[in-house]
């Protein structure tokens, strides 16, 4: 499935829902939760900010995200800020600035694929542990570079996701750890997308930062996109190393930026500064969307389980990554169904459920993983989502209550044989 | 003067500023206008949307800007307008979507030739007639091509700008027919950029879009930073052509848009939205505007002449192109300065007057032309910006009479010999 038919698929899925068709959401990766009240707030009080100010951002944001990043042992200064309209083009900035070619993780995030290949390169893609997602193995990237310099490959880059979005795990520290000495072995870039680090279900413990091991060559990207469900709003953040190689990758980054955006809006660098002071109110916010997406995402997970599909343990964000390898024969001779693709078909066409297939992340073809997506369950509507957000018990309500027996019997039909 | 170079000459210009330095503000092209109280009340009233949505745009925008359009001679159907954070990025994506090189007026904006290094190509610039900004002289253009076609060049686009930034001129609408057949003759995609078109100083008498023209192959590009002051909203707004060649483009960019950006700021797409439909109370504002920003030019360039600088008459935007020629000799002989950025960097660190050099554009460094943006000078505060607006003379306005009459003193002391 190529990138353009990944964007199809959500489309098509958003067009059939739009229509009054009932299709089962899993395939969008939005947050699915209503923006909180302060931020509707102080985004109004900014509403009047029409300058495209610095590049980098304005210097309320670069101290506010600094301070963020200081409070997560990883001591930032303003001028290490770079903000965009979202980290995706944050990402493709530094693709950009780095050159050469990057290695990303298999399975890993369309879009660093994507963007690779638009700036006219090639990813190199390195298998990941079994319920590791997001870091290449450490032994398999070794062999990958060893080939990569025998053919005269540039690779400069590598790109780690923590935690993961296909898979929804988070790599141990450890692997993180030998990543990075690699990374300075063979003098990589690292760029660190931590997203969904403030989604962590088990908060910071056990998270390191490849910032805190390799701090001269590795760029973390975040936003306020995932944590606090503003990805409408179009807001991303970089720190860039205090290094003289930060501080050559940051000047390019600035005159690509230039080149590309300009600058992120106004208004949400004002709100999105607001955020990452982190005030009591908004901390409450995130720790309350931990919960309810650890919640769902387990819960899905175990409906997965109960149909003998296998599925990694879901750790933050809200993903899952299961594997039907167990049922491909029942599969292939029932239902035709040899690839991810086939299977992410099968699901929107027959039963109306929209996942995406693992191939649109770079895994095999023939694995028959897919990536679902369990923040789209919390409700239809705004009053629905603040619900399952405050509900002690959000599986019990209605909608999500529905959504989980629905999915339990299209396992069921899908796999019986 | 480098890319990078012209954003380091804008931001040393922003700082000195802010340290309090006075600095005589001739170079940043923003509007230089507050946010009309309508749009801030439709910005906060959307402020709680935050979907992706769409990478192409919320159907409320597309339908308005399609209403935008059509009662500009260009009747559009929703499907063809894609909106991204800014008309900056859809000029990139637009570049990437089409491959190849690009025609370019010389001199012109900054970033379409910095998009197509990014981007891997080299602008082919082609000269601009004396007073015709924006769009390559048509004899010469033909001439450019056929060189290219001999060496082999793969030639795909023309970009046009109108009217014009850098030059503050508007094209002839005989000298845009012309290039449309050139680039119907030549199978060359039109891309328009159209961001100034509200404010021509002759409202639409005389204009003629090339989506009239070549309506097959014509990309236009605007948006609401420059005709309602939202730069730093970051929306822009492209109208595909309605052909298979349009579709194939829109398709392609749509895929890039979702690699490179996701969709433009939501909120800012409701009410970018509102200000489409062309509600009374914001046409006026357009018209006010348009009246300011007339009246200042004009007396700027005023003050150029009074000096013995020649300078097109300004047609449009906020933007002056004085040419310094006929001082040559005695700014050789006087200042050693011999090329367009000498004679900014003169001005900026001995007179604390910021502008940029025609080189910046593309223009030839020994030219002596220099691009002069008069929108700064309605004033350091939202209140005294608001007066200059409302203001029937606003050249005796203390802060505008003032900023004139100390460009008066530079130039006198500048090029008296």
């Amino acid at each position: 499935m190529s990138v353009s038919a990944t964007l199809a698929a959500n489309e098509t899925i958003m067009r059939r829902r739009q229509a009054g068709e009932h299709v089962l959401p899993l395939a969008f990766g939005e947050a699915g939760l209503p923006v909180h009240p302060e931020l509707v707030e102080v985004l109004s009080t900014h509403a009047t900010r029409n300058g495209y100010g610095p590049v980098s951002a304005v210097p309320q944001l670069q101290e506010a995200a600094a301070g963020y990043w200081s409070r997560r042992r990883l001591p930032t200064a303003p001028d290490q800020v770079v903000a965009g309209p979202g980290s995706k083009p944050l990402l493709y900035g530094l693709l950009a600035a780095l050159g050469g070619d990057a290695v990303l993780a298999q399975p890993s995030w369309v879009s660093y694929a994507a963007q690779c290949r638009l700036l006219g390169g090639t990813p190199m893609y390195v298998p990941t542990s079994p319920g590791v997602g997001g870091v290449p193995d450490p032994d398999l990237l070794v062999q990958h570079l060893d080939h990569a310099r025998a053919t005269g490959r540039r690779i400069t880059t590598v790109v780690l996701t923590l935690p993961d979005n296909p898979t929804g795990t988070a790599a141990d520290a450890d692997t993180v750890a030998r990543v990075c000495r690699i990374a300075r072995e063979w003098d990589l870039f690292v760029i660190s997308d931590e997203i969904y680090r403030d989604l962590r279900f088990a908060g910071e413990d056990g998270f390191v930062s490849p910032a805190e091991l390799a701090p001269e060559r590795t760029a973390v990207t975040t936003g306020v996109s995932k944590n606090l469900a503003l990805g409408g709003w179009r807001l991303g953040v970089c720190r860039l190393p205090d290094s003289p190689t930060g501080r050559r990758v940051r000047d390019r980054l600035l005159t690509i930026g230039s080149e590309i955006w300009s600058s992120a809006p106004q208004p949400v660098q004002f709100a999105a500064a607001h955020a990452f002071t982190e005030p009591a109110v908004l901390r409450d916010r995130v720790r309350d969307s931990v919960r309810l997406h650890a919640t769902v995402a387990h819960a899905v997970a175990d409906r997965f389980r109960y149909a003998g599909v296998r599925v990694p343990t879901p750790q933050g964000g809200f993903y899952l990554y299961p594997d039907f390898t167990a049922h491909a024969d029942l599969l292939e001779s029932r239902w035709s169904v040899t690839t991810s693709a086939d299977l992410a078909s099968l699901l929107l066409d027959r039963f109306g459920v929209g996942v995406l297939p693992g191939s649109a992340f770079g895994d095999d073809p023939k694995s028959l993983r897919l990536r679902v997506a369990t923040s789209q369950l919390y409700g239809d509507t705004d009053a629905d989502r603040e619900a399952s957000l405050r509900s002690a018990y959000p599986t019990r309500l209605p909608w999500l209550r529905g959504s989980l027996a629905r999915l339990d019997e299209v396992l069921g039909e899908l796999l019986t044989g």
